[in-house]
């Protein structure tokens, strides 16, 4: 029965019930994270060969570059050829670059603000007012360099296929103060969205008011699909040449969740003259990324097909883990009707929608149970969510046996502040 | 006999007979690079086994992190250990970067730029002006960021001990202005000058008008001297604590010439303070850097001892090509006294002083010989140097072959220009 039908009494004993269900948990003082999206241990494993046998006294590019000296700022072929089909660019549309797309995407921001973008009439740091659009709930990271910076973000509603384009579009048209827009066009973080056709035709059509708008386009899970078909969409770069317009996107991607987080391998795509601004720019600021790193993954993927081979591998992993949670929030909260939640077909999230003022109050009691939660409003610019209702649930870290806890103390937590609400009310 | 106490008649023999000897080099087609310090092959394969055999099935580090994984953006521990003494912080006075000190820099500046340092009444970008000090000659990177920036330069003469104190102290306490200035304490680029005690204590005492004055301490060559002994200067943070001012200094280092210029790790030492505030600051452009690369240095050198055992095998390669090239010059432009050049007792280079007005001509002659130069002047900030008489050589990447023909052709070329300037006044 719904959990807004239920009378005072079986609301109250709904409320006990659970609440000494999750004083059991307590006591076991558990330490569970579900807060980040995180590879566990055993995906890491897959790519382990590459840290000892891929450079085996062979350290030359194929274009004969001893990866080990100075030089080529916009890395080796071999690596580009990783990424070209990933991101949908061509050899001269990519620039590969450290081990982070984030430091990619901050750094590509800070030289807009100091040095402005192609186009710029000046940079963004000497305008009055920098604004962003934000659709959300997205990724804090996003927000967080938004933040930094200054910028007054604009909160854009995210729909079933994509942000509310209308407001994009009205909003960009008038407003030139509008420099920027953030999206995750595949398996958006946390909502797992894919954005439509129809949603990519329309921001390769925007008229933006500002000569120097940019799309971030954070392809960050473009191959992390949970089917064997790839989840394809349209290409961005593409359609927006058709438009006249492929000086807009800016396409990110890396290797994090393919071979290491902490250590593996990114990239910016864009038209070839925003590269070749860029390069101009960049060389100010290094001489080149790590080409050894370029050529360990170019030596233990191939090609493109050995990353999507190898995505099989991390799909074997992941996929049960988010049946696991799906399965655990369909059983524990549907009959009840106690929030909304995603049902993902790849990314590394489930996003749940609780009764409205719950968020934090679920969170704030996994956290008392021990387990970690990423905060609530998190995925909202300011972290702040108006409805205090959206919660980011990150399942891929913990072990099998962790998360099946974990997402049972996260439904026990939902029902008790579901139950704390309504009787409140 | 000096060459500008020689008559028209023996000037004109003179510069027949060398003219001739650079057309004769001209006719062997070479192609010989002497233009940026970059180690040769043979040193990148002293750490050739870092790329096999160090993280064979163990990517923990000291204190459990798994290195494969996101985090730890101060870098780990065991890397900090091999960098503490070689820039002389402690534990929690330093953060491991990726693999370019000279991206650390640029980014620490953009940073400051965009956000302000601590203690900044405001982000620099806010302004009307920033001024920069640049000892010249000096690092042509250094000062190119500068530029990128848009920041006004101000050239300091070098000294034989360090740039001129008189004039950065008055400067300095004059005008709030000036944010910042380049140093390469050790061995500098490209005059191989050692900064005195004297010097560093002087700069410990500087009392800058801006508030948020920093000192851009770039010890690039802290252990590329080529004696037994480690060539020691005073520590510029030990010094600043002593008189209160210890964020003004930022020291940098990296490994690029110690493991691969392309693939090494680069740190950046401050001020306890200054360090909390700068991961503030990165907290938002990266969760962490290469951490694997990081594990792999530790491993290979294990801790600084090794670090200055291995130099010594840099050392061997390297120091027979300063030896050929100071042999040569005294050889062949000394009893001319066609210029002058330092004499290094390390790092990577050697600065040249032809005769006034002869610098642009004689990479010039040598480009048209097949041996590429520095261009003349890129010591200089604007790279304009006003007496057009600076060059750097670059001894250590040709092989000893090549550069016996490539400093034999530079001779020559000099010998040419100075007849050239010589005959035409």
């Amino acid at each position: 029965m719904e959990i807004t039908k239920l009378s005072k009494s079986e609301l109250t004993k709904l409320y006990k019930e659970q609440i000494e269900l999750l004083d059991e948990y307590k006591s076991r003082k558990l330490k569970l994270d579900m807060s980040r999206g995180k590879p566990a241990a055993e995906q890491l494993d897959l790519t382990n060969d590459m840290l000892t046998h891929c450079l085996d006294g062979d350290h030359i590019s194929e274009t004969g570059v001893d990866c080990r000296n100075y030089g080529v700022l916009d890395g080796i072929y071999e690596a580009k050829r990783l990424f070209m089909p990933m991101i949908g660019v061509g050899r001269y549309e990519i620039i590969i670059g450290g081990n982070s797309s984030l430091q990619l995407m901050y750094d590509t921001i800070a030289r807009a603000m100091l040095l402005g973008v192609k186009g710029s009439p000046k940079p963004w740091c000497k305008c009055d007012k920098v604004k962003w659009l934000c659709p959300a709930p997205g990724y804090d990271r996003h927000f967080a360099i938004c933040e930094a910076f200054g910028m007054e973000m604009i909160t854009v509603p995210m729909l079933e296929d994509g942000p509310d384009m209308d407001m994009i579009e009205r909003l960009v048209s008038e407003d030139e103060d509008i420099k920027g827009i953030w999206c995750v066009p595949r398996f958006a973080n946390p909502t797992g969205v894919v954005y439509s056709d129809e949603v990519i035709k329309r921001f390769a059509n925007l008229s933006p008011k500002a000569p120097d708008f940019r799309i971030y386009w954070d392809d960050a899970y473009c191959v992390h699909g949970f089917e064997d078909e790839r989840t394809e969409i349209l290409n961005i770069l593409e359609e927006c040449k058709k438009t006249g317009k492929q000086d807009m996107p800016l396409i990110f991607a890396s290797t994090s969740k393919i071979s290491f987080p902490g250590g593996g391998i990114a990239a910016v795509g864009a038209s070839e003259e925003n590269i070749e601004f860029m390069k101009d720019q960049m060389s100010f600021q290094i001489i080149g990324y790590d080409k050894l790193n370029q050529l360990r993954h170019a030596k233990f993927f191939k090609d493109f097909n050995g990353i999507m081979e190898h995505m099989k591998k991390h799909r074997a992993i992941i996929k049960p883990k988010f049946e696991l949670v799906l399965g655990t929030l369909e059983r524990e909260l549907k009959p009840l009707n106690v929030g909304t939640w995603s049902n993902p077909r790849g990314g590394y999230f489930v996003s749940y929608n609780g009764i409205n003022g719950t968020a934090k109050r679920i969170v704030e009691l996994c956290r008392d149970t021990g387990v970690t939660l990423t905060s609530a409003g998190a995925a909202f610019p300011y972290g702040i969510d108006p409805n205090d209702s959206n919660i980011r649930i990150a399942p891929t870290y913990p072990s099998l046996d962790e998360l099946k806890t974990a997402i049972e103390i996260f439904c026990v937590a939902a029902k008790v502040a579901a139950c704390e609400k309504l009787l409140g009310e």
